[in-house]
C-alpha cells in the first residue's frame, strides 16, 4: 500500500483525499489544512473520515475550541508517507516542498505552481512515461487535463498535428465568493495558456487558442479545431469511435437531455456521486462537425473533480506502481469507476 | 411498514424517494414517470436501486432501447401502497388524484398543484393536527415551509401575530434550462402568495410580503419582520434561543464561512450529502436585529429538498403513525439525521 | 428623399428608426406597433419625435388612455412610403408582406424571418449587388453580420476559404424578462445557422461552427479560425492591417481596458452614443493568433444595433440609391458617423 | 455662475459634470483624472466637450501619446472653481481634501469617503438646511440617498418613527470586471450601514435592515417596512398619493411593463437619456402592501446616477444659492428636466 497524505484540504484537496481513498492499492493517511474552513468543519460534522494534520502558522486554539480533533502536525503528516499531494493556495506548494525534499518524500503539484516547482509537467495518458520515478510531478490545470485527454485520444488513433482552441471558462465554484464576474464576458490575452501548455506535455502538436471567462459555476465549455496529421482527414465518425472508447470521456447528446455544462452537474447530483462530482470530461456527439482537413467538437470540463483521475495516475508514474500509462490508467479507472456507464 | 410510492421522478420526486427510504417506519415501494429524463437515466447507471413504473402515455418502447427495467403500470404501483407521494408537474397531480380515489389510497401533494386538490393544506409543525387521517394532504411549497419554520418556531416560543417578509427567491435549480433570468432582480406583485399561505397554515398571524426573483440557483432567502404578539417584544437573545434549539434550523455565522445562500450548498456537498443536499433551512445568527417591538432576521431555503421532511411528517399525520407535531416530527428528523450536527 | 417606415418598434425597430432619421438621403416617415409598450411609452415621454401608427389590432382605446397621438393606421404609413423596415416579431414579417406587394411597396425584413420571405439573403458588404432593385431583401441576423464583416474583409483582401467558428452568444437583451439563462453554458446542434447562413451570403467559403448560449447581455464574442484561399497564408499583420481599415470594425486592446463585452457597452454609453449603442463590431487585437495556415481572432457582436449599417445599405441596394456596395457602405457610414473614432 | 469642478471623471464623475452642465446657475470648469481610461478616451473621441486636468502622479505622456490634451494641472482646476466635486476613489478624496484647504475651496465628497471627511452629512431633501454655507458636505451613498428619498417623503407628509428595510444590492456596474459575484447571494452582517446613516440624516427615525448582494448590475432593490409616527398608519393610498407628488420618484406598475430593475434602464435608454441613466428612483404601485402599522413598499434605485440631484443640492447648499429645500430642489429637479414625466 502507498501511503499517500494531502496538503490543502480545499475544493480539489477534498477530491484527492476521496480519489485516494477508493485506490485499493493507495492509503490516505491524512489530510493537513490551516484553518477550521467550512470543508474542515464538514469533516468534522462528517466523523472525522480522514484524519486531520495542522500546517505550520495554524492557531490550533481554534481547532480546539470547535471541538475537532487533529493528528499532528504537517511535518508528522510527513513523516508517514510516501508521496504527498500538494493542493495548497498558489505559491505555498513551492514553500511546501522544502519540507518535502528534507524528509526525501516524493510530490505531486495540482496546476496552480508554477511548473518550475516539478521535474516533470506531468499527464497521465499523455506522458506517463515520464513521470516514471520522478520526484517531483506537476499536473496540469483542470481545462489542459480535459483538452489533452480529448486530444490525445484522437492524436493515439489517427494522429494529430495541430489544435486551435477556444475556452469558455467557467469563472468561479459554486461557493466561491472571492471571485466572479457579474454579465460580463471577459477576454484573456491570446493564445490561452492552455494551448501553450499542451504543447509542453504533446511537443508534436502545435496549438493555440482563444479564453473567454463567463459568468457560470458548473463546469468549462472547450471548442477544439484538430488537424489530422499531415492533413489526413479525420471524419466524425472516426472521431467518434475514438471518443467512445474512452474511460474518461462521456459521449453523450443534446437530445438526451445533456443541454450545457450544467447537465453534468445534475446528472452526476442524480447519480449519487458525492460531491455531484463526475471525474470524465463530456464530449457531445451532435457537436462533432467537419472543417477541411480538421474535425471540431465540443467538450465539458466538471473544473472541481476532473484532475482526480491523472493525479491517481502520477502517484503510480512517481512510485513506478505502474510502467506504462495503459496499465495505470485502467487501475485508476476501475478504482475510480470510470468506464462503467457503457455497460 | 407503511407502504409509500413516489409519482414524478424529477427535482422534488427523487428526493422524496430518498427521504422514505430513509425512514425506518416506511417501505418505498417504487416511483413512477413518463419518460427518461436525465433522472431517469441515472436510476438506471446507479443500478435501478428503486424500481421504476411507467405512468399513463409512457411510451415503453423508449425505456426498453435504453435497457431500463420497468416493474409495471402506475396503477400497478397505486395498488402496492398505503399513500403516494405526487410529485407530477403541476397539474398533473389533479388528474392523478382521480386514480388514488379510485385505489382509495390516500395522496400527499407538492407545493405546484393548487390548494383545491387537497383537503388539508399542510405543515409539519404549524398545522400538524389538522392532517391526522386526512385523505389528501397538500404540502406548503419550498420558501413557505421554510418561511413557517422559523415563524411558528418564534411563535410556539413567545407569540407572534405579524411577519412582513421580503422573498429574494432564487429562479431556477440547477441543471435547469427552460426557465432563467439574465441580469435582472423580477418584482411580483404583492403580497407573495407566501404570506397569504403563511396566514391559511397560521390563521393568528397577519401576514403580508414582497417577492423578488434573482438570477441565482443556490438557495432562497426571506427576511422577516415578526411582530411580538401583543407588542411584547422578542429580543435577539430570545430569538437566538428559540432557533438553537430547532432540528431542521441550522443556525450560522457569516464569520465562520456561511458567506450566503451557495455556502450551505457549498457545505451540504462537503458534508457528503446526496446530491449537495440539505433538510434545514440556514438562519444567520449575525443578521438578528430588532426594530421597536419587531424582530427581523434572515434565512435561507433550500428550495431542491427543503420540503422532503414535512412531507415525511405529512405521511405520518395521514397514516396517523403519530398523534401529535412533535412526536411526529421527532420520528421523522431522527431518521433524516436532523439536529444531529448540534452535538 | 427616398421615403422609408418602421413596422415593429422593438429593440431593433427603434435603432432603424434612428438610422433611418441620420441618413441625409432618406426620411423617416414613421413607425407603426400593436400596443403602448415601453418604449412606445418612452417615445411619448420624449415628445413624440417620430410619428406613430398603429397595425391592425391595435386597441386605440388604450393609445386614448394614455394620451399617446397616432397618426393613422399601419397600411397609411405603408401608403407613404418607398421602403419598409419590417422588424416584427418573428413570422408577423411574413404577413405583413402580404401588405406591402398589395401596396408595391417594398420591404426589408430583419434577421428573425425565414429566408423565404425575401428574394435576397443580404449583406451590406459581401453581397450588395444581389440586393440592386430587389423587392424584398432579408438581412442577417445580429451574429452573421457581424461574422461576415469579419471574414469578408480578410477575403476582400487576401482571399479566404475555410472559416470554423464558435458563438459565445449572449442569451438576452438588457431588459429581457421573456427569456433567460442562469449559471449555465447551453449548446445548440451544431453547425451554427450563422456558420450556414454565411456560406448562403459567401458561396465560395466552407464554414462551419458551434454555438453556446452564456447567460450575459452586452453583446456576443465569436472565435473565427479562418483559412487563407488555397493555404495562402494569412499572418497576424496582414489581418491586423485589413481590419484597422474597416469602418465597420473598431480594433481594441484589452490593455486599453477593453476587458470584454461589456466593455464596449460602457465606452459606447460614454460616447454619449443614444441608448450606449455602437454599430462596429470590436475586434481584439490581442486576440489575434495564427495557426498554420489559418488566422484565428475573437470579435464583439452589439447584438441590438449591429444590423442597422447593413439595412441601411440595403435600403440603397433595393432602391438602387447607389450602384456598388462602396459607394453605398461609404454613405451609410458617413451618416452613421462610422470610421470617425480613427482621426 | 457657481464654478464648479470634478475630480475622479469614472462612473460617478462623468455624471457629476453632466448634471452640473445642466444646471442653468452653474459652469463646469472642468474634470480632473489620473490616467487615459476609457472614460477619459470616451471624452477625447467625443471631442472634448468637457476641459480636461491631470491630477497629481499622471503620466502625461501617456496622454500626449494618445492626443488627449489637457488644460493643466489639478492645482490649476482647484483655483478657478468655487466648489469641487470629489468622485475620486474612497480614500483619496480625503487626501485631495488637504488642496482644497490649502486654496480656500468648497468641496463635496461621495459616499465612498469616510463621514468624518466633511463637516455635514447631506441629504438635498431631508436636511439641506444643515448643509448651508457649509466648507465640506458628504453625500449619503446610492442606495442611501434613495432610500431617504422614499422616507422623507412619508416622514414629510404623515410622520414616521421607524423603518426596517432589506437591501437587495447590485453588486457591479455594467462594465465592471474588477468585482462580482457569480451565482450567489452574499450577506452583510447586520444591520446594514444604509439604515445607520438613514438615522444619521434623520435621527428621529429608528432604522434597522439587512443586506443582502445580487449578480446584476442594473438598479438596487429595497423593500422598506415604514412604521407611522406614533402608530398614526399610513394606508396604501396616502403613501401613494405622497411618492406621486415627488419630483424625483418615478411610481411605476409592473402590468405597465415595469418588471423588475433592468426595465428602467430599458426605459432611460429607449427615452434617450444620456448613458442610459434615470435620476428618479422607481417606486411600484402594486408593491406597497399594509401590514398593521406599517406600510410596506419596494423601490429601485438607479446606482450610477441617483446620487447626482442630491449633489447639485449640496452645491446650491454649500454656496447658498439657495435657503431652503424647497426651493433648491425646485431649482436642481427644473435642470435636470425631473417631474417632467406626469405632464
Amino acid at each position: 500500500m502507498v501511503k499517500v497524505g494531502v496538503a490543502g484540504y480545499g475544493v480539489i484537496g477534498q477530491r484527492l483525499a476521496d480519489g485516494v481513498a477508493l485506490q485499493k492499492d493507495m492509503e490516505l493517511v491524512g489530510v493537513a489544512d490551516l484553518a477550521p474552513t467550512l470543508s474542515v468543519r464538514a469533516l468534522k460534522e462528517r466523523g472525522m473520515d480522514y484524519d486531520l494534520y495542522l500546517v505550520e502558522g495554524a492557531d490550533a486554539s481554534k481547532f480546539n475550541a470547535l471541538g475537532i480533533p487533529y493528528k499532528g502536525s504537517f511535518n508528522d503528516l510527513i513523516g508517514k508517507v510516501d508521496v504527498m499531494l500538494d493542493s495548497s493556495p498558489g505559491g505555498v506548494g513551492a514553500k511546501n516542498k522544502e519540507l518535502y525534499e528534507k524528509a526525501g518524500v516524493k510530490a505531486i503539484f495540482q496546476g496552480g505552481e508554477k511548473n518550475s516547482v516539478a521535474d516533470v509537467f506531468f499527464h497521465g495518458y499523455a506522458n506517463y512515461e515520464k513521470g516514471l520515478g520522478a520526484k517531483y510531478l506537476k499536473l496540469t490545470s483542470c481545462n489542459t487535463t480535459g483538452l489533452i485527454r480529448s486530444v490525445d485520444c484522437l492524436d493515439r488513433n489517427y494522429g494529430v498535428d495541430r489544435v486551435a482552441i477556444t475556452i469558455i471558462r467557467r469563472v468561479a465554484d459554486p461557493g466561491d465568493y472571492h471571485r466572479g464576474l457579474t454579465n460580463a464576458l471577459q477576454m484573456d490575452k491570446a493564445p490561452s495558456h492552455q494551448a501553450v501548455d499542451l504543447m509542453t506535455i504533446m511537443p508534436h502538436v502545435e496549438a493555440t487558442g482563444i479564453l473567454v471567462h463567463t459568468p457560470v459555476t458548473h463546469g468549462h465549455i472547450i471548442t477544439v479545431v484538430a488537424h489530422g496529421k499531415d492533413g489526413k482527414k479525420i471524419t466524425r465518425d472516426m472521431a467518434l469511435d475514438a471518443f467512445k472508447t474512452h474511460d474518461r470521456i462521456r459521449v453523450v447528446r443534446i437530445e438526451d437531455g445533456f443541454l450545457g455544462n450544467s447537465s453534468f452537474f445534475r446528472y452526476a447530483r442524480d447519480l449519487g456521486n458525492p460531491r455531484g462530482d463526475m471525474y470524465e470530461i463530456g464530449l457531445w456527439e451532435d457537436s462533432i462537425v467537419e472543417s477541411g482537413d480538421n474535425i471540431m467538437y465540443a467538450i465539458n470540463i466538471p473544473q472541481e473533480s476532473v484532475t482526480i483521475p491523472e493525479t491517481m495516475d502520477g502517484v503510480r508514474a512517481a512510485i513506478k506502481m505502474q510502467n506504462d500509462s495503459a496499465s495505470a490508467t485502467a487501475e485508476t479507472n476501475k478504482n475510480l469507476g470510470l468506464g462503467r456507464w457503457k455497460n
